[in-house]
């Protein structure tokens, strides 16, 4: 094996060295562009949790140097030979995978983040060639063509980067679960990244939204930024006793612990309860469940069919996230600011003009 | 108000005095029969945890003298002017309620279990008219037309019992969440009246039935007697492994407490677990819902709709539940005998040839 020399590292990145997680310039290699490949120039990251959970060694596997980041957008540079989907110059998208196996069930239906074999993550994951994924903290990326997203051209990149973790994690099971009925309700736990999300979506389906949130300093950006229909702050019994058995549906986007009960009480019969944070466990009273036929089921990103969709439906509602556009030298206290949940509502990196 | 003459006592039960819950026989009167009534002969009624609940006030608001049973099956004696369903001579079934306010969205559905206003239990709710219920243990009952089942002619009165209550548990999940897919694949945690439905429910809809219990002596009787393809001891780590991300749907029945992970790691992507025990809370991983975007669902009882569509579903397909049919005399001990699960696998009163 020859080591890489100087002139092959030409992919410039920002990467944690170790778990304190701070992130500094870092050169490295890409793969050559391959038949199926697309070679992207990165114009914007987005700022997921997963990147501080993981420049941190939160899950205890960190392999570093690690370049976080999977809300990726950015400009086709260069294609393989047998790539048709996309050319030099398209607007494209890459999520939180960028490898499957392509032959499971789940891949065959195009819900590769199920992929039987495991999904190769975009980054801290091992590709097929044994390397380790580094992600869209960086100025390019060489990604498989199935593992990317048109993003349609009337859509600004800088808010397309959101959608690729944040929107499709928010939007997948609200399909699956068949919130996309107008005139149903919908309760929104939490207003953050996936939260604000969450209302937008709803409110494009047509469904009357209701926030729950433990910071009444959020009453006004939900109901007049964001639409929704009311707001209710979740400590207020008289409030949340008004709503009993009144929602279809309930997306949970709280990480934090949290009670249950209190939430799956205001479902109508038959209702569903999403959950699609991450807090460290989940409990309830079994009667929340019998007494009301309730469901309550979770959901992690998607597939690349309904990632795809989700992006056409942004575009075509003209759904954008709220996002706070960010220089990649200031992404350390924006990682810190994430911890503290100050960020309104997704701290998006202009990589295209910082990462120099 | 008049004091009931002596003559009007004219309904025999057994009835619990206190919270000792040890039943003794009672007289006692029923309404006279309404318009919309029937007047039911009970022949049989099936012994369900929830009598053991209620005679010794497990909730704290038993009423006394108390009459327990709603699983209920019997002959018509007389009808009321107006209906027009059922006539002398008539097999039916009355199951755990027998009132709504048949006005609400849920009644119009024909899901009257979960009626707005709540339903009027069989025994020890509080009927329309400020009377206490009474239930199966007796030997007639007077009850609005709409909360009464046709039970086919075909079908043994004996083994229409348990699908009052048991029988309707099992099935109303299994439809309303689909599982009725030959060639899919069903597990079933415990098997005591509910389980043992849920496997002979699954056999008959073509699913492939695994059953999970933590007695090794339930082996033969679920391969042999009840026809599932597959036994598992849930402490057979082993085991358990070998069927991770298997099973379309479970149904758990388990009314002791016990982890929810090990059965959901089971579960293929988009999975369903159905809790209809209650055991006393329900705690697992979020991680176990979104790795598979796996639904926890809950379910008690059922509509009036689905009850009779299982009934005729049971007397079609010729699936009969597994009964030790007791002299009401018996009762005391078959209770104490439910307690310690030594039951196989539903207990059901002989009222008509026992209780004089």
């Amino acid at each position: 094996m020859s080591s890489a020399s100087e002139n092959e590292l030409d992919c410039l990145g920002w990467a944690a060295r170790d778990a304190s997680g701070v992130l500094s310039p870092y050169k490295f290699s890409r793969r050559a562009v391959g038949r199926d490949d697309v070679s992207i120039k990165i114009t914007h990251c987005g700022v997921c949790y997963a990147d501080l959970v993981w420049t941190r060694n939160k899950t205890g596997d960190s392999k570093y140097p690690l370049v976080p980041g999977h809300e990726i957008v950015g400009i086709v540079k260069e294609v393989g030979s047998d790539v048709h989907r996309f050319k030099a110059g398209d607007h494209v998208g890459v999520g939180t995978f960028i490898n499957s196996c392509r032959e499971c069930e789940y891949c065959n239906d195009e819900i590769e983040v199920h992929c039987e074999k495991g999904v190769v993550s975009t980054f801290n994951g091992i590709d097929v060639d044994g390397t380790i994924t580094k992600g869209g903290y960086s100025n390019y990326i060489v990604v498989h063509e199935r593992y990317c997203f048109t993003i349609p051209d009337s859509y600004p990149l800088a808010s397309a980067a959101p959608l690729l973790c944040a929107g499709i994690t928010v939007y997948a099971p609200m399909m699956s679960h068949k919130m996309n009925q107008p005139g149903k309700s919908l309760g929104v736990i939490g207003l953050g990244g996936l939260g604000h999300m969450a209302v937008k979506f709803g409110k494009a389906l047509g469904l009357k939204v209701t926030v729950f949130s433990t910071s009444v300093s959020k009453r006004e950006v939900a109901l007049s930024v964001l639409g929704a229909d009311r707001f209710v702050v979740s400590s207020n019994l008289e409030q949340m006793a008004a709503l009993a058995k009144s929602l279809d549906f309930i997306i949970d986007t709280a990480s934090g612990d949290h009670p249950f009960d209190p939430y799956m009480s205001l479902l109508k019969v038959a209702g569903t309860l999403v959950l699609v944070g991450l807090p460290s466990e989940v409990k309830f009273s079994p009667l929340s469940l019998l007494r009301g036929r309730i469901t309550v089921s979770g959901s992690a990103t998607g597939g690349t069919k309904e990632t795809q969709e989700m992006l056409n439906f942004c575009a075509a509602h003209k759904i954008y996230p709220e996002t706070e556009v960010i220089p990649i030298q200031y992404v350390n206290e924006a990682l810190e600011r994430l911890i503290k949940r100050n960020v309104k509502y997704r701290f998006v990196i202009d990589v295209e003009n910082s990462l120099e």
